[in-house]
């Protein structure tokens, strides 16, 4: 293990996250909310003093960094942030209990936006902000976007790529472009565009600047923490619609985006994940526009809200602009198969993602084609391309880790006695980084009735399912520690 | 596909089930129940017409037997015996419509014991004793039976081989013995053993010759059709008991009684699957009395309730003596985690199998090391032996197929209106073969409510979950239907 480059990078990573909690103190002061200013000036100061120890304790980092190192480098730096993260809101008096702060930050960076508040309304802007930005963050991954700004002497490309593959989402995580740091950078342009070209609808429809850049943020990180107690309920079809619309692009894998600007069409058109993307949300918003109509006024009414849910489950955002807790039976167990999937490879969503969902129905079938004929070699593919056996392997080790971790989670979590559908959604929702679930924990409700026990069981659940489990759970391992 | 070979062996079965036809038409005949004594005439009448039919058609088999048609042969062997078994209980009126009968004797056959039946104490003692001996029929297998009693002129060992691996549970049947045909008869000597054994425990127990049969024969199969209304909560707490102790036993991987026989007591207590069932059933039960001291009146009625409910349902039996629908949600957590794993391969127990989930658990351990160091070649040992990657390939596949079925019938089922809970755990209950299930389909109701199509789904879930997916799964490819 390569501590001092470990602990060098951490201290990068606080350094950044120091920078973007400015903004929101700035606002505070502005707001006149000295309290809450105050808050962020002493994160500022902690945040500072941990990063700089950090970076003289670990001055002089060896060179080797591998695959073992860009995970705990992850996972740390998540722990890290969330942290650090957290103590606006204690200081500041919003969240009073720390491990309550913690869960709402580590919502807030997972992109789950599952909340502890009963309110929100109430809240200074600036924590509200920093709140909504914390999805921002955390959708791209914080180490993307130290890798696409800060030149880390003497790195070469394994180094930068060990830590992008850690932190980003997907099965198999490919390189836009030759140079990993390029990737990183071109990522973070698409993400700031796409992000800028949502406040700008936002705006045109009406919504205050804060509310605009609060929820552009929110719904580029398809978190899904809100500045309204109704979250998206009372805004205007217009503006519910255009959430819509930016939940489903931030769900799109990105490299897709490149491809387009590169005019690559009809590759993009080719992308069996995008096409079973497209084709899973019109199939699901068909099966509940039919299974809840007179549930709403008019069949326009009716498509608005289904197609606003399905995309906030599918991205896993969790914004809600109606209660669909109180939907059917079938409609709800719809809604947790898409959570369970989740978006796109390489998107800002979470859940599973449907490549490695796709992967995984591939490799049953081919292992039902080998049963059939034992003596055939039998490949997968995807895209007309075969996927390595090395990947095959680690999706389905990722499923089996998936449900254990679902199980125990659960198990853990019913220990404060709320009904079984209550403790497997929000469990679900939690390593999924969706937000809300049902019953106890369904949309008008929140976790705050959870022990400290279950709601660290649920951090936990939410930083491993945004990592994709290995980079957090690597950290409770031995031989992860191991010098050599 | 050597369908005339196929046609010959689902010939064979249907004539051995007549064989077990022939007990029950005279207990109703003796008891005086003419027009249920009739039923079953008309049944064995149909059912040898069939079996005469398939044998003459079918004289003419070709040789070629591979493990596609050892599959084909068994799943549609299953269908078509579940099609003759649920005849008697239609014509008798016992169970007036078709699909009710054929979810019935499906649950029978599966050893599931969900039943549509509210009550049971109405009807004829031939039809009970039937609705019982299904269990303990589909328990070991009728193909491993056929083998074992029949012999199929000219037939090598790769046929025995294909027929008993495709039937019995667990990831990687073993031989007993170097031939296979002797394997299926010393699983039989030793099936039909403890379950004499176990009838003579209940007669010493007090309870009467008929129900201690079919108590029996329902323990044997790790069933869990009763003949009282209340299960097994009338019984005197010794009856309880040594139903406890003989539903573990029947879950533990009958070639650990072979392996006794030849007092290879070591091999026997180093067997790491059976060490993680007796040691995950004391973990479990201590748990359990834990979660729920204070609803029984004394430790002693609290152990045996607990240890009853455990055995009950790790070895997916499902008989009941108290209403576990109403212990607190930690307890019913465990019990759904103990519905998913099941119990040891080789048993006639239902579920994952804790082998499968042993090996899954190591290969994703083996992922997990595989990350931190990939230059290592890492491998999986069970008991000491390397486990080959295509069993490790299918148990990942099995655990990916398994899921895809658990959502898709759930969402089926749903349809019907009932709440999550009661579909997501009815499904379970079916795909596992246990019985009962939680909320609507608990310990004290019934599977009555659903709809025929939702019977259907689950019907396909008994019948795939006691055949381990594949024999039933692999009737829907289009592969496995070509000639060559």
């Amino acid at each position: 293990m390569n501590y001092k480059m470990v602990g060098r990078i951490i201290g990068l990573v606080l350094a950044i996250e120091i920078i973007f909690l400015i903004p929101p103190m700035i606002l505070c002061f502005c707001d006149g909310d000295t309290g809450a200013g105050l808050a962020f000036v002493y994160t500022i100061g902690i945040g500072g003093l941990a990063a700089g120890a950090l970076t003289l304790l670990c001055r002089s980092a060896k060179k080797g960094f591998y695959a073992r190192e860009g995970l705990i480098c992850v996972g740390l730096s998540w722990i890290a942030m969330s942290l650090l993260g957290c103590l606006p809101f204690c200081i500041s008096g919003s969240i009073p209990k720390f491990v309550d702060a913690l869960f709402e930050i580590a919502s807030g960076f997972s992109t789950t936006g599952a909340s502890i508040l009963p309110e929100v309304e109430s809240l200074p802007r600036g924590i509200l902000f920093w709140r909504s930005f914390s999805h921002w963050l955390g959708g791209m991954g914080v180490l993307v976007f130290l890798l696409a700004v800060v030149p880390i002497s003497g790195r070469n490309d394994g180094f930068t790529m060990h830590l992008l593959r850690a932190e980003s989402p997907g099965p198999n995580v490919g390189k836009l472009v030759p140079r990993m740091r390029r990737t990183a950078t071109i990522l973070y342009l698409l993400y700031i565009a796409l992000t800028v070209l949502d406040f700008v609808f936002l705006r045109i429809g009406g919504m205050s600047t804060f509310e605009s850049i609060c929820t552009a943020v929110g719904t580029a990180g398809t978190g899904g923490f809100g500045v309204k107690n109704d979250s998206m309920a009372s805004y205007s079809p217009y503006l519910q619609n255009v959430c819509t619309v930016f939940m489903l692009l931030f769900g799109v894998n990105f490299s897709c985006y490149y491809l387009l600007l590169l005019k690559r069409v009809k590759d993009v058109l080719r992308d069996e994940e995008l096409r079973i993307y497209i084709l899973g949300i019109l199939g699901c918003v068909t099966a509940l526009a039919i299974n809840v109509r007179g549930y709403y006024g008019s069949l326009r009414e009716t498509l608005r809200h289904c197609f606003f849910t399905v995309a906030s489950l599918i991205t896993t955002s969790g914004f809600a602009t109606t209660d669909f807790d109180l939907w059917p039976t079938f409609s709800k167990t719809i809604l947790v198969a898409l959570m369970l999937m989740g978006a796109c490879a390489g998107s800002t969503g979470g859940g599973m993602k449907i490549s490695r969902v796709l992967l995984l129905c591939k490799s049953a079938a081919r292992n039902i084609r080998s049963v059939i004929h034992p003596t055939r070699v039998q490949t997968v593919r995807v895209n007309g391309q075969r996927v390595s056996e090395t990947v095959l392997s680690n999706t389905n080790a990722y499923l089996s880790i998936y449900v254990i971790i679902l199980i125990v989670s659960t198990l853990v979590v019913s220990l404060d006695g709320f009904s079984f559908t209550t403790n497997l959604t929000a469990v679900i929702s939690c390593v999924n980084n969706i937000g809300p679930g049902l019953e106890a924990v369904g949309p008008t409700c929140n976790f705050s009735g959870f022990s400290a026990l279950s709601k660290l069981v649920l951090i936990f659940d939410m930083l491993a399912g945004r990592l994709e489990i290995f980079p957090i759970l690597i950290l409770f391992t031995t031989s992860a520690w191991k010098r050599q």
